[in-house]
């Protein structure tokens, strides 16, 4: 009570939306898998379909929530060659869609229907534990899904499910629940799945840019001052 | 003498072009290194700086070889926030560098006003060991470099010596000499060089394409008819 909040928002937007796309090219073209096999010797003669992977190119893109992110990270993606956007979340969003041509789905056809799943969207109670056994059971064997929002989205014992059972093809967590994610949990013993250490807005410029808007919120709530941003409870 | 050759041009662009732009965000976002803190139980609180990168935004990439897929990966960055294209190459192509603005420089100086270099050049005798001592010490200390072209195109002692030393700050090859590179090799020892074994072009999409392709040239060439492409010398 009394107790006035400053936050950094938008700042953040782009270093985020590069991470998701940074992590779902790790994650469908088998980065720390190919790597891997430089260091241990797996690497030997051209072999045809040898450590092949999933490209954009003629691909569906699901984006669950088409915010500030999710519109950030269809910009981007689109001129890798993906054919169709679709998004879902709490409704239509016609002026941001139209920009990629997104459709606007229910999760589930977005599911059936994408090779790529990346979700940005908020935790919420509606989106508290919504990528579960359903989902990624309507998902095709050859998608990849990208979780850069927060860990809580996904159920993390089904989605160790359908990567073990070879159900999904390969998966990018920037966020886990909890975080740190403990070093003996089962996701990490997967070859298909790539997990960061929540580092979406870590670039330098951006979180400089982070400190001077903190500063300046600290600086003006200390003179009573408006904050150039304030939390509004 | 006699014997004719079928090759398979043009369908590796997209896949490659691909590749080239996930291993760039993979060394400037630091990705392999991040992961395995994730692993390690490195990953503990949040800090301000830790595992911070360099972002594309408002960055300056300078194309080495603006062919073919040199324009397709100017064509994926340019949506990160790219401020400048440069690139450099046997002389200027004003109609390929006209969709991103870029601008023709000499060597020297797409070293060092670029704070992310991508070489997609053939190997040439112009263009052996291209990348070396001079090249690298005119970079900036927080520029990255990529090479997905060939291997012979970079003195590797050389770009042992600009990471090692901190005169770069990351670099991500897909080509080496030699292929494959030995395990021992000290570019593996580097915390800020990603290693990758020749996968430009594995995605199952293009493989299966090059392989259709090649069967094509074969039959053709089995048949005495023109070859849908056929290497003339």
């Amino acid at each position: 009570r009394g107790i006035r909040v400053g936050y950094t928002p938008d700042v953040l937007t782009d270093a985020t939306a590069e991470l998701s796309v940074a992590l779902l090219l790790s994650a469908c073209r088998r980065l720390p898998e190919a790597a891997e096999q430089v260091k241990s010797g797996g690497w030997t003669t051209w072999k045809p379909l040898w450590m092949c992977g999933y490209g954009l190119s003629d691909s569906t893109v699901g984006i669950i929530g088409l915010g500030r992110i999710g519109q950030a990270v269809a910009r981007r993606l689109k001129p890798f060659g993906v054919r169709k956007f679709l998004y879902t979340g709490s409704g239509p969003k016609p002026e941001s869609a139209a920009e990629f041509g997104a459709e606007f789905v229910p999760l589930t056809r977005l599911a059936e229907e994408s090779d790529f799943v990346v979700v940005t969207c908020a935790l919420t109670p509606a989106t508290q534990g919504m990528c579960n056994k359903d989902f990624f059971g309507r998902m095709k064997k050859t998608s990849v899904f990208i979780n850069t929002s927060r860990g809580a989205v996904v159920n993390q014992e089904d989605l160790y499910d359908a990567l073990a059972s070879g159900q999904i093809a390969a998966a990018g967590l920037d966020v886990t629940t909890p975080e740190p994610l403990p070093t003996d949990h089962p996701l990490l013993s997967l070859k298909n799945c790539v997990i960061l250490p929540h580092i979406g807005s870590a670039t330098y410029a951006t979180r400089s840019t982070m400190a001077v808007l903190a500063a300046n919120n600290l600086l003006a709530g200390l003179r009573g001052e408006p904050m150039p941003h304030e939390l509004k409870l």
